[in-house]
């Protein structure tokens, strides 16, 4: 995940000096589906069927595991770089609604409500009775940080995370790329037949945009935590398709965004 | 740019207290070209206008400021987030490539070298022999702090920056996706008349990817500067582009990835 570079190291007071620097692989990965290009996503390599599974589930092309008969390389691709996922044959992919980013396909026009309404026309409401304790909400960040070796050595990936109620991890992806990363995490899911993880948590390293709240209501996630801010949007969707929102997620203190009964505090 | 919400904020040993907190706004925006849609992004309201010239320029749809007649809202929304891009009868826009997302079209196959030729044929190498002092890149990050209050307030927000090579800020955007800052900085300058930014740096709050080399060699950018880390595949794009990649740009210190020659140290 990481390759090596020389840089000119400069520190105040001191001559620049030339040092190797580790930086995090970013490479493009085309995601076909029975042979027909999908998308092309900058991502950083390994765990790439876990992201394409991912990919394909979040984005509600196809709706279970049993849709997807094989992950293989494209053979006429020798760096691995293109993948293509088989599908059942019964499965049938909307590509054009797909295509069409049919976020703008409302009569009222553009707008948050109706990118939230379209997503919920395809992803049912979550509805989750978990309770999580803060105590155990607060013990996440430093999980994700032990558990994310490449961060410390580059200072570029993204992480995403699966916690269960208790704090125990299921899996942690990094990524260049914040929704690949949810992606590979959400993907791996799928692929091992975990799904749904409408007990669990799920956790990123930066913001909470709406399109990682999507992601996460594919998988019925009731909670979402960031170690950052979310934005109004994520905040809007999050209250209406019911996930609990947290923000701001340190060892000592987090905001609750969105339905806050999930929460048990002291 | 922001909205306030209600939230329930709990820190270590105090009960969680209900509090408004500020939200960076996310909505989505479609930028159409002579009524046809090309994109759907989602983005921070605000110098629409110079997101949506700026996107078409670095994503080498148009060519320069002329090429634009008018850009006006979308009469049918009335919410503001359908935008219409006029362009001038005898340009040409080939829509066909722009979708197929051409990274996949070499013969060799996908890979990160690929897609850097793919760019390459369309953006011209930079040749600038531009000098800039470590002491006024030092300078930028505190600049860039100082000048970007919503960060402040939200803690959720990108920011991008145009500065001439004494330090002196020529416009600064902030915007959730950091993609979207690059093109409203680009196309404030687009619109303004002030490309080619032969002569400046482009600075980031966050990391460099691949994306913002290729946005910044489209502005004829000689220097980017980011807070953060670079990815492997930024280095080698600069490194081909000719552009000069500065990393981790802390008041004092800071990691050149790139063609060194154009930072005068002591």
């Amino acid at each position: 995940m990481t390759s090596s570079t020389q840089v000119l190291r400069w520190t105040s007071g001191a001559k620049p000096r030339r040092q190797l620097d580790e930086l995090v692989v970013e490479e493009p990965l085309e995601i076909q589906v029975d042979t027909r290009s999908v998308v092309v996503t900058m991502r950083t390599p390994g765990h790439d069927n876990d992201l394409a599974a991912g990919f394909l589930f979040t984005e509600g092309l196809i709706r279970r595991r049993e849709n997807i008969l094989k992950i293989a390389p494209y053979v006429r691709n020798e760096m691995g770089n293109v993948l293509d996922v088989f599908l059942a044959p019964e499965v049938m992919v909307d590509f054009a609604r797909f295509a069409r980013q049919s976020y703008a396909s409302s009569s009222c026009g553009l707008c948050g409500k109706t990118s939230i309404e379209f997503v919920h026309r395809r992803f049912a409401k979550v509805k989750s009775k978990l309770v999580v304790s803060a105590k155990a909400l607060s013990g996440l960040p430093a999980r994700l940080r032990g558990e994310q070796p490449t961060f410390d050595r580059t200072g570029g990936l993204h992480a995403a995370a699966i916690f269960d109620v208790r704090g125990k991890l299921l899996v942690l992806r990094e990524d260049v790329g914040r929704h690949n990363a949810v992606d590979k995490v959400i993907g791996h899911g799928l692929l091992q037949g975990w799904l749904p993880f409408d007990r669990h948590i799920l956790m990123v390293s930066g913001r909470a945009s709406f399109e990682i709240l999507q992601k996460a209501l594919a998988a019925r996630i009731p909670v979402v935590a960031a170690v950052s801010a979310p934005s109004s949007l994520a905040v809007e969707f999050a209250a209406q398709s019911g996930q609990t929102l947290v923000g701001f997620l340190r060892d000592d203190r987090m905001n609750v965004y969105s339905r806050p009964a999930r929460v048990k505090f002291g």
